[in-house]
């Protein structure tokens, strides 16, 4: 009965169906499912579900379940294993499939070789249409997936990609290296997944070959799992700008989650005591005008909200590599314009409302002052950090948050109470 | 000379050295490159710049490099231009693409129809391999980017796909009945474009029928388009969530980068000054006690960040569509618990840092419970506030912001301020 239900519902469908349900019901669910589990299911699971899941499967069920997965998907799942559970799949896996998914497990985490599939369809560069063709229909077993026969010369370095497409609507005579595809890019192995993906984005990729250090084809990246690699680049990115553990999901624990936040709340508390003590500095100005005390959290919000849309734009820029050397100067005089604009903008609006309030003239200046110069150095902090962070290989969405929160705040606060106690006592 | 240089460079590239050019270059650059421009560096190209270069243009060239494009790339690009750009683009093609690109048009923006190609391939529902291999190797003529044969019923009607390598690799016998995929998902000519990239990446589909009112096939959308969409979705969130309009771009002038930013700016300021008043109505308990003044930024500074953190993940989980009615009582739960675990953590830790600080052991248990009700509130309003946004259909990283800081401001001055008037005083 419970099959049934189940059976019209994709994978990825009954996956999520089972991340959203408790711990309890979710194992209870499992064990009735007990005769058979598909593979798919498995691979579309969040990381932590996947273990556990993993963990209640009996041993057979696993095995069976593993062995009809793709490779690559295999190995997508073992990588984030513990020791235990990544030996007990590598086991249940045939001969064949256990060496290409150890293969793929040498590369780098995160690297083309973790993402490809080894499955690949070739053909000698001197083949014609026909030949293909006439390979491919005799072919004893094909990918599951492919989109491309590669064009390989005699050792093995890929040269061109002919689509099916093309292959189907050419006369049998034509040769197929005159009619392989305009773009062609090549993946190295070590690549970095976040790359790949970006290749098949810029490039409108479908699959590209990947290659070894000698240039020899050793596999090809489909373009699924480039964008399911583009999508895990983007959570990252979120969630690192908002100062949450990338691995954070909602399936994780009450204690992992506030574990998973309580890093970056922790590096906001010292540079908030260290907004304080410039305060601080000043407690003898603000004991005199208590307006001030009233004002202040006006002048180091709209900093650190100016800060926060200059560094998300440039962080977004660096991603999709908008923002190069070549145009870093521009962009930055551009950005701190418009710090000065809106500075201009808001400290006349401020200084306007400080007016009216307290009926302060003096206060009115130095509050729009103030607000002028925290909008500026929101720009400046705001493009300048993450692109120095980037130079120096530190991922800019991950740590500029906290850095830029210290300028506007250090630069909101000193100006607006430094400038009044200069200015007014 | 020019020429040669930029040969070698993908249309793509082109498009993003032309970005990063001022905007004198770029125009001399254009200017050069006056005999022939590359339709397809025109649909790479971001859309102020886009504009700018077909004003450019000389009509001949424009047209020449129009008639060139696949009519999904011209939709895309003719749907942002001005009134007269578009109409002269729309003059530039052949009529049967005309056609197309004007029946496009009539679907609503950002839908299925204007993300299709209109050109498919199909067969009827009981061909064989080898009928339709005869059918594809006589073709006239056949989409450059196919990777499906559609199988309809005789009223049009998409009933299954299969795969071109499936085809080639089935003995000719075979009824293509019984070799579709498993996993078929048809797509409304009507649906947001971004659920159409969220069905392509969570069921792994290459290309997707779109089908009209009735269900009879309109179109076919490949999956490099929807990885496109997905790409701009995460850019609209990214943005959004900072508080940036999500059309800014790095190559706005001044005048529109500070106007993208000045609305949430203004947002933010009247939010800013509500919190002021709050702070205001204790005027007189922080005239007796300064080190209220010093203290009460770490308070509002943890809240919004704990409350950002929250908001970000509520967003990305409303996205990818991981927090669903079913689990969303639990997820709240969970996120209450997290505030507070960090609320007893964070508060305990202020409350010795001013212990020390100021040696006023009240003022350490006021700082400590202020904390604690802070970041609570944080939660609450970071997960409560997006799924209400959500449930009324406004997109919740739209306007979620402004709310949860205003949320975090007024309960952690209150708190703070109210407390230490009531049991300081
Ligand atoms: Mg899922
Ligand atoms: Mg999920
Ligand atoms: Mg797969
Ligand atoms: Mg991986
Ligand atoms: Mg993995
Ligand atoms: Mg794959
Ligand atoms: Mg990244
Ligand atoms: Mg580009
Ligand atoms: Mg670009
Ligand atoms: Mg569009
Ligand atoms: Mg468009
Ligand atoms: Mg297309
Ligand atoms: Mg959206």
């Amino acid at each position: 009965q419970l099959k049934e239900l189940m059976e019209p519902l994709h994978a990825a469908d009954i996956a999520d169906l089972l991340e959203q349900l408790n711990t309890y019901d979710r194992r209870r669910l499992v064990e009735l499912y007990d005769r058979e589990f598909d593979g798919e299911i498995l691979s579309e699971l969040d990381e932590g579900i996947r273990e556990e899941i993993i963990s209640v499967l009996k041993p057979h069920v696993l095995a069976e379940a593993v062995r009809e997965m793709d490779s690559d998907d295999v190995v997508d799942l073992v990588e984030d294993l513990d020791e235990p559970q990544q030996e007990a799949i590598l086991e249940a896996l045939e001969d064949a499939d256990r060496v290409a998914v150890e293969q793929a497990l040498t590369y780098p985490e995160y690297s083309a070789g973790r993402l490809m599939q080894r499955e690949v369809v070739t053909a000698p560069e001197h083949w014609t249409v026909g030949d293909a063709i006439d390979f491919l229909r005799n072919a004893e077993e094909l990918p599951d997936q492919f989109y491309h026969v590669i064009l390989v010369d005699p050792r093995m370095h890929p040269i061109g990609n002919v689509t099916l497409g093309k292959l189907m609507s050419s006369r049998r005579t034509v040769p197929l290296k005159d009619i392989v595809e305009d773009v062609f890019q090549v993946i190295p192995v070590t690549q970095y997944e976040g790359d790949v993906a970006y290749a098949f984005n810029q490039y409108h990729l479908i699959s590209a070959p990947v290659v070894d250090e000698a240039d020899r084809l050793v596999g090809v990246i489909t373009i699924d799992d480039a964008m399911a690699v583009l999508d895990e680049e983007h959570e990252e990115d979120i969630l690192r700008l908002a100062g949450v553990s990338d691995e954070a999901s909602l399936s994780d624990t009450i204690l992992e989650a506030a574990k998973g936040r309580a890093l970056w709340l922790f590096v906001n508390l010292l540079t908030a005591i260290l907004a304080s003590l410039v305060i601080d500095i000043f407690a003898e100005t603000i004991n005199q005008m208590v307006a001030l005390a009233v004002l202040m959290p006006i002048v180091a919000s709209m900093g650190g909200n100016a800060g926060t849309q200059t560094m998300t734009v440039t962080v977004r820029a660096l991603a999709t590599r908008d923002l190069t050397a070549q145009n870093a100067m521009r962009v930055v005089g551009r950005e701190v314009s418009v710090g000065a604009l809106n500075g201009v903008l808001f400290g006349l609006i401020m200084a306007l409302v400080a007016g009216f309030w307290f009926g302060a003239p003096m206060l009115a200046a130095v509050i729009g002052v103030a607000m002028l110069l925290t909008q500026v150095s929101a720009a400046i902090g705001g493009i300048v950090i993450p692109m120095a962070l980037d130079r120096f290989g530190i991922d800019p969405a991950l740590a500029s948050g906290p850095f830029v929160t210290t300028v506007t705040d250090v630069v909101g606060f000193s100006a607006f109470l430094g400038l009044a106690a200069s200015v007014m006592m």
